[in-house]
């Protein structure tokens, strides 16, 4: 059952590939073959399998969940990783396959020198990798297969362990459903007003697939900062914030019930943190250098969003500010977007939960035989969820830490070691120190790249999806 | 009552000083009246509160307990700063209250730049700071003042809130003047072995001092590099490892009851980071450059047991090994001593129980409905103790976190920052960047300064201690 739902899904992964052979065949640029191929393979494998395979049960529980989540992100990322490969724009395997990797989990990190002188379908290739791993490659397979109605929930809470997510289960394919048309609207909206504010319909189309998905692959080396006019940044800034919110209060917003939104606490700590961390940055800016105010609070306003909805897009070099706002840029880095959006990291409510358990914890210090419970969203949260949280962090913090150590280890300095397991843990791109936003993942050695992708994976899957198929619990019985 | 048990306390630490006018007079280098006048005016102030609050009614609680903790380490640090301000070795107050509060809270940081020009007397209270603070001013009182029974509990454990400390309360006086013997007889026994191994008697009981405190000031501006005989620095190793160990374990030890400490897996994985993070600086100190095996052995086991007990001696500086070590080195900073001992940080059982629990969560998402106790030296971990364990280090790398904004916001670059703010919390001494191991503290800017003392505090009293009198909850009702 395992293999032939991933061969499933390898199909589906097949139609997208169509979709790029059909801009190399619009393009025209030699690669036609290389694109035909990929997806013809694909295309092959996957039906063998799901072929082969049809006598399988129909049923699978919890772990073949794990398993099945775990392993197609990876199996994604291979054959994701073949147009690179064949059409010998990124020669070497393993970087390709961490390019295909930082694509799928919407990471953005590029091993790439010179963006530009790829074809367009390749560049387009790139960026709808990470609008499939936007949303999710399970909830794109819920939205399209109806036979996954069963174990469908065991996919989907170990794809997207966010803690919003159960309330939307008892219908688990039109939520699916929904999320994947707020989606694919959201995209075209964002697409139509770059193209108005003077983009190519390529670029466009290209960009919306990467903001939308908190992904960060641009089609120029520069970024962003290639497209200097301010209104294709306040765009891309609209839909950087939009895509780090929860989206099932974006649906709540399209239905125009903003009460719910503005009464929504991690929506509010999400906005706050956003507001604040922006305006200290564009004081600061504006002090300090000679820049007109509003460049001063569009730079900081944009990073910061990047920054925390995990995006990575860059349009200033942030490394060049003080000290202090790459510390502070580097701290947005442990906060990540929203639960149930498409940015990544430690998610806004984690963060929130935790602060406020602080709290918590001294008031029980204070009243050590009161029951004093914590409310979030006008609801006591349990206390099997706090443990998981604050498990969760102390994960995420420890494999933080002996990440850095690995990568210290393989001659990076402290800052871009932790810079670069900060940024690809995390899915957002660029980091610090010699992988900061001008620079590139290129010159790390291949055992780190290996290991980089391997945190890009813990990152988007938030862990425990990924460690407990590597527990001995986990195989026992 | 607060008032009153502040100024007995304060007419102790005034017989310190009477101690340190003692050393004074055999020395006859010029400071004799400042450190009289330190005392008297010490004992004077201690006296009157004493005096004026001898009506006080006899008992207090859990919240007096706390406030007292709380301010005697700043009101003791204030006292304590009078004789480097009176005789001008440290002409600044804001530098005399750092160095003081390092002292007293076993940091070890410093803001000189000439400690060999300090007279011996003023040398000799910067140790005896250190050793006082080493076991707690409070379990200094206890093991002398008797009237303090009942409410010595609240104050032992706001002081101590180490996590072994629970079964010793039944005889709190008996388990202090315990502590306190083992204390002082470890700190004579170094005294004889650092003499025989060559240090004259003055250095001898100052480093003494600090070792068994894990304090690490030293009367040397090279440190323990100034005492180039092996022998003195395996010495000084074996015994800032032990001051590192729990006190009741050497308690055992001392009944030859080695059984007990091998089977105790705090104990154990105390030892297993020291041995394996030796080796592996030892070796790569041994490949790397051309120094014997011995010496690279020697080096690498020195610097890890002086940064994972927080002591922070040195005998060679670290931060011109590889990256890769640096991190290590740094790593261990978030680690400290064990619980009960007088190494501060994060203590060893805190990091233990935190990956046990790590653990635990995954195989609790495996098997959801189990219910999977979680054990310690073969007794079950209450889930509301493992609450306060994840809320320590969540606060604790919060704290940092902040720490190192505020201290880059001053203009410290980012490691410089995260080293000063990680060593201070830590109570370890040196830092990374510029706050290294041959670099002092005194370019840190004076707010800067001040809020590295606070740190010391947080880190000290173990963060809840302090943090508990600034929560509004506290002080309601």
């Amino acid at each position: 059952m395992i293999f032939r739902l991933i061969g499933y899904l390898l199909v589906i992964e097949s139609v997208f590939l169509f979709l790029a052979f059909l801009v190399s065949l619009i393009y025209n640029e030699g690669d036609q073959f290389t694109f035909f191929v990929s997806f013809l393979f694909t295309f092959f494998i996957g039906a063998s399998a799901v072929f082969f395979t049809r006598n399988a049960k129909k049923e699978f529980g919890k772990r073949e969940g794990y398993i099945i989540v775990s392993s197609i992100w990876v199996v994604f990322s291979i054959f994701g990783s073949l147009p690179f490969v064949l059409s010998d724009s990124i020669p070497s395997f393993t970087d390709a396959f961490f390019e295909t990797m930082s694509g799928f989990t919407t990471t953005g990190a590029s091993i790439l020198n010179n963006i530009e002188e790829l074809s367009h379908a390749i560049l387009f290739w790139r960026s709808i990798t990470q609008w499939m791993g936007g949303m999710g490659i399970i909830v794109l397979s819920l939205a399209i297969l109806p036979f996954l109605g069963v174990g469908g929930v065991q996919l989907f809470s170990a794809e997207s362990p966010g803690l919003t997510i159960d309330r939307m289960r008892p219908r688990i394919k039109e939520t699916a459903q929904r999320l994947w048309i707020i989606y694919v609207g959201f995209t075209m909206l964002e697409t139509i007003l770059l193209w108005i504010g003077g983009m190519n319909v390529f670029d466009a189309i290209c960009h919306s697939f990467t903001t939308m998905a908190t992904g960060g692959y641009s089609t120029k080396q520069a970024s962003i900062a290639y497209f200097s006019s301010p209104f294709i940044q306040y765009v891309i800034i609209a839909f950087m914030f939009i895509a780090g919110v929860n989206f099932t209060l974006s649906y709540f917003a399209l239905k125009l019930d903003f009460k719910k939104i503005l009464k929504n606490e991690e929506f509010r700590m999400y906005a706050f943190i956003t507001i604040i961390a922006a305006l200290v940055i564009a004081v600061r800016l504006f002090i300090g250098g000679n820049i007109p105010l509003e460049q001063a609070f569009r730079d900081a306003l944009f990073q910061v969003v990047s920054i925390i909805t995990t995006t990575g897009y860059i349009t200033v070099d942030y490394l060049l500010w003080s000290h202090f706002l790459i510390a502070l840029i580097f701290s947005l880095m442990f906060i990540g977007g929203s639960s149930g959006s498409t940015g990544g990291g430690v998610k806004v409510i984690r963060v929130l939960l935790i602060i406020k358990n602080c709290y918590f914890e001294l008031k029980r210090l204070i009243h050590p035989k009161a029951i004093i419970p914590m409310r979030l969203n006008g609801k006591t949260v349990p206390q099997t969820l706090m443990n998981n949280v604050l498990a969760f962090i102390v994960f995420y913090l420890l494999i933080f830490m002996i990440g850095s150590l690995i990568m210290s280890g393989l001659g990076l300095d402290m800052e871009s070691a932790m810079g670069a397991v900060a940024t690809t843990l995390g899915n957002i791109g660029p980091g610090i120190g010699s992988v900061g936003p001008v620079e590139n993942f290129s010159h790390i050695p291949t055992v780190g790249k290996w290991f980089l992708s391997a945190f890009m994976l813990l990152g988007r899957l938030e862990l425990f999806t990924v460690l407990i198929v590597f527990a001995p619990a986990f195989w026992k019985k």
